[in-house]
């Protein structure tokens, strides 16, 4: 059929999830059904590729020097979440009640792959930590060994000048059944059970 | 956070099937690991909103005057088979071995919605099978009311012409297990069943 169709549907393969028939269903409906809401998607997706870099403080996506929450004066400035991505950041935003700062590894470290505390903009972070503001660092990196060992890292950055740092709690996710909970985390909860 | 990330991830939305999640997933995915990606998505969404349109024979969709199909000097010029939609036609092409020509209808009879023979290009097929090359015409429009009036409706324009009409099999199908099939379909294979 057409050569701009079969690109467009090709195209439309980078989305993540989005298999041959997807792609040529959106295709399809983007040209039959809402040829302005495929001009808009134009326009925002070459917008955001070009203009989106990262927060100089904290390293999130955003196209301003600073992005919103590091601006946001109403935010706790004695708090630090580390995180190792954007989609983190809005995860912890959209659950949360969490009102403070963030700083975005984009990563973990990982020195097989050369990344190391630089990749990460630990020196950054490091700043940040001197400049005496911050109270508690709040360990959020995933729970892979490199995530585990990053959170050690930071953790001992955090030690080294009298702040304290915190792990968010691993456990059985609420409405899990103990039966169905993986081997790792069960064990996981159980060393870290609480007074009730 | 970002105002161009949030204008992205509600601008993927239009996408048939890309819920908020899946919106943020793809849009973060793009700028953290695919950017030449979302360029070239842009780019190709701008290109086919903009410059595709439908053939001037089949009515399919097409950046052309004419669709490489109708320019197919290769495909037999006797029968056309005549569908609702464009995806009617690359899912005819991608699953069968039929070789003419197509009618692309963009719709089906429809007089409450104000879909006429005329919105359905039936000016342009009659003016097609006036010029008496075409010996078939196929039915493929859909199996409800209104496709099975459509299909109706084109059949009696080709019997007036002396030209043979076909309706493509409606039964169980492959692999189907009799117990799921609903009546209609059942009822249908009953009164359809053929000499073995």
């Amino acid at each position: 059929m057409a050569g701009l169709l079969d690109e467009l549907i090709d195209a439309l393969r980078c989305l993540p999830g989005v298999g041959p028939r997807s792609a040529q269903r959106m295709a399809l409906h983007l040209l039959e059904r809402d040829r302005p809401g495929g001009e808009r998607l134009s326009r925002c997706l070459s917008d955001a590729m070009a203009r989106i870099g990262h927060c100089s403080t904290c390293r999130t996506l955003t196209e301003h020097e600073t992005c919103t929450l590091c601006g946001d004066a109403g935010r706790r400035r004695d708090l630090v979440c580390v995180v190792e991505a954007p989609a983190d950041v809005l995860a912890v935003e959209q659950a949360t009640g969490y009102r403070g700062q963030y700083h975005v590894l984009l990563g973990h470290l990982s020195p097989l792959d050369g990344i190391g505390p630089e990749e990460l903009g630990l020196d950054r972070l490091e700043a940040r930590l001197e400049a005496g503001e911050i109270r508690e660092v709040i360990l959020a990196t995933g729970t892979t060994a490199e995530g585990e060992v990053t959170a050690h890292y930071i953790g001992e950055m955090a030690r080294a000048r009298g702040i304290r740092s915190t792990r968010i709690a691993h456990g059985v996710p609420l409405g899990g059944e103990l039966e169905y909970v993986d081997r790792g985390t069960l064990s996981h909860a159980f060393e870290g059970r609480r007074d009730y």
